[in-house]
């Protein structure tokens, strides 16, 4: 790994290899989105793809939650989907639906046509993005890149948009299994190069997002999804920290407590002491306060984030939400929250 | 609680009562539903409040699966919002769209005009499908009535229709509390009511459905969700067995293996082996099999049930699945689910 004595804020990266620090780190997933109205005012101008891939957009999206509410890290600016797009699966972004893949897959044949794309000819506008934005924080907080895990993207391509079960994503895979793995392979494979780059590119960290793994069995899970996760942990562990967050996923910690990832990412439903315990308690842990919480009264939110802290200990540990921050939510209450972490000592 | 000794098939009862059996009974949940071309016919023919209300289509509905698919339990065709309708909350059913408030509760002046009815007046239908239910399945297997948890209520009396996330009940909730929690009460209290006369028309087993429990922290649990399920169980455990089932719950399996109820239902991301350890090891299970996998081929459905069987054991056990069967199950497919537990053998 590279060194990062450039930093001016290196709590974030301190956290991730469990080094004691004064206080944990805080960052927000989804901080640069809808709940920011200057990021409102980009929406209202350009469309979804569009602000990812264009490098100027993404990196004063990226920033702009760094300028205004002030979290230990950025994190780029951009969706799990792209790489679907760079596979040759057209995705696009439909208002009030989300996502929408007008082609799902749904055959070997569909399998098949699939390319496993070079990643800087498909996904270049990424790496622009990086290099600018990384200047542009000028060693002010360390850049996380993200990716979706392949079950996840899976979910998308196989079920055509987004969905509550997921049920023709699951079916195709309990009734054409090996179609199933040969398209979680191919996206595997995809994800690794692609992030690769990316941290050739300039990011710090990689948080790898399974959004969809909390609907399938323990059983389910460990054939569909963590099979291909652990193989991305395992190639790029070296190269950056990994952070793996899985939604509905508290019945993997375990594995992912073992898999050489530098940290694991918990939502509300799984408390401190769960966390801890089912991770195997060596871990760092991010989360994971309820986004919807952030409704709360400002006082309401400081303590609730002291006494979140107190919950999961100082060190070792990441303030986070337990999902994506919500559009709903007022900009001062998001900075409550990261004031709270900012003001928390022991 | 009355004697059953009319009953033919009382495995249901015994497992309920953690007695020895020669193996664990069977039924599924939604049994009564979309997946049977019969019920297809007549849900062409009626809409969805008119199949609950007509005792005729809601006993003709609840005894289809028993004729046809051969469970160990009926549960009774109705819905969870039946309740909220008694108390004067308008809901419709909207294809497509599925539930509909079209005046969601939103303040504590709505909330204080939100009634207690009295239950025979609103909901005598229910009492009338129980008495001609129980009438026409002649003993042949015990009936089970349900109801929905007050939070489940809340959230869709709240948000006014389905969501992935019911961010506008969790905000109720969170920023008008008091409110939130005299809704809750009121909602309780005609749940109380509504199950005792249930129980007195005729029902063998009452089974709480909290489909939405595990939106929240195990703490909002407690607060906004588990305080009110406990007082029904506390109001009801001497009348009739209690089945409490959250979606999602796992967080809670404790508070709910202590509560006085008979069983506690699971979903299939808890394992067999985490149910037991989490709801303390002596309570009676129910679940888990995922829906999505009676789409796997038979044979593998078959050994499934039975690897299902061996994990949970034979007793303390009631096979089903993890959460409602699917409309697109093949009716064959259900009939294996069931045919595998009669099959079964240690």
């Amino acid at each position: 790994m590279k060194p990062n004595n450039m930093l001016k804020n290196d709590l974030f990266l301190k956290a991730l290899k469990g080094e004691t620090v004064t206080r944990p780190p805080v960052w927000m997933m989804r901080q640069a989105g809808r709940y920011l109205p200057d990021f409102m005012k980009i929406k209202a101008k350009y469309d979804f793809f569009t602000r990812c891939q264009t490098p100027e957009l993404a990196t004063e999206i990226t920033i702009m939650p760094i300028d205004q509410v002030g979290p230990d890290a950025a994190i780029l600016f951009c969706d799990i989907l792209v790489v679907l797009q760079a596979m040759q699966i057209p995705v696009e972004m439909r208002d009030g639906t989300g996502p929408w893949i007008p082609n799902p897959i749904r055959s070997v044949q569909d399998v098949e046509k699939i390319i496993i794309p070079n990643i800087n000819e498909h996904l270049g506008y990424v790496m622009d993005a990086i290099k600018m934005t990384t200047k542009e924080l000028n060693h002010r907080v360390p850049l996380i890149g993200f990716a979706g895990s392949p079950w996840t993207l899976l979910c998308y391509a196989v079920q055509g948009k987004g969905s509550r079960t997921f049920d023709k994503a699951k079916e195709f895979c309990f009734s054409q299994p090996q179609a199933a793995h040969t398209l979680l392979q191919k996206i595997t494979d995809t994800t690794i190069a692609y992030l690769k780059e990316k941290i050739k590119s300039g990011v710090h960290v990689v948080q790898l997002f399974d959004s969809w793994g909390g609907i399938l069995s323990p059983e389910d899970y460990q054939l569909f999804s963590w099979n291909y996760l652990q193989q991305i942990v395992t190639a790029l562990k070296d190269h950056a920290p990994v952070i793996v967050f899985g939604k509905g996923c508290w019945f993997a910690l375990n594995e992912m407590g073992r898999s050489g990832a530098s940290a694991i990412g918990v939502d509300w439903t799984c408390s401190a002491r769960n966390a801890r315990y089912l991770s195997g308690g060596q871990i760092t842990l991010q989360g994971n306060f309820d986004p919807t919480r952030l409704l709360s009264p400002i006082p309401e939110i400081k303590s609730s984030v002291h006494k979140m802290i107190n919950e999961f200990g100082k060190d070792k540990y990441i303030v986070n939400l337990g999902h994506g921050i919500l559009p709903n939510i007022p900009v001062d209450h998001a900075k409550a929250f990261v004031d709270a972490v900012k003001e928390y000592s022991v």
